[in-house]
């Protein structure tokens, strides 16, 4: 039992630190490769939910092609909780970068993600990614660091 | 193994519905008691993370205690996926009321709840509750709706 648990945390690791190579190529298929057909997201802006994977690639597509150049992405603090066909984790991620729009990203998020094993694959059904908010003034916080 | 499950998810949706009572209550020590004691929260406001039993409880106290008089609080659209010793679920959730500073709240929040069944109990070691901001302002988005 701890040999297999040991192999899906790791796997998991794994598919986690392939996501952060996806997105520095900013490899649009490869990063959606991984979700289920019926994953639900509730992402860092704007929507309160994104159901399924069309809508979820569309929303990574469109992300993607807001950076002009280069992403800079890490995760760090990553946690992981791996059972027999269930499993999720949690980290800490960076994400800095020029938008198209001129503005300049350097942000910390928190990420949340939920997996099932699916023919013998680890699948994300469910995904979290946020900030903070400032319970005063209403800002998202953008300045926060680990 | 169907009936198991089953049998799992009926609890995390009974243990879900018992925090809606116990905000409604204000019960904290109740809310607080199904965290682990190394539980990590990804709360909705002012920290990027909160570490530990003793800060959550200090962090629900806080918060339970900023409502001047009774919290309205729903959860719908709750989703459940158990394993055999790991767990996780997802929700909107809509909470309102009256702040003590005069203040008026009434939005819906994400939230994703990660557990681990421990001496035979789900317990709670990771929770991320949310709402996204608007990526052109940089503001939090209190007014969706699902």
């Amino acid at each position: 039992m701890a040999i297999v648990k040991t192999r899906d945390e790791d796997r998991i690791r794994e598919l986690m630190q392939d996501r952060v190579r996806q997105l520095l190529a900013k490899d649009l298929e490869d990063l959606v490769s991984v979700y289920a057909t019926d994953v639900v997201s509730f992402d860092a802006v704007n929507m309160l939910q994104n159901s399924g994977w069309d809508q979820i690639r569309r929303r990574a597509k469109e992300w993607l092609a807001s950076y002009d150049g280069p992403i800079e992405y890490k995760i760090e603090d990553l946690h992981v909780v791996a059972g027999q066909d269930v499993a999720f984790c949690r980290c800490l991620n960076h994400v800095a970068g020029a938008l198209r729009d001129g503005r300049q990203v350097a942000m910390w998020l928190r990420t949340t993600v939920c997996f099932r094993k699916l023919e013998d694959e680890w699948t994300i059904v469910h995904e979290h990614t946020s900030v903070p908010f400032d319970a005063n003034s209403g800002t998202a916080l953008l300045d926060l660091n680990p």
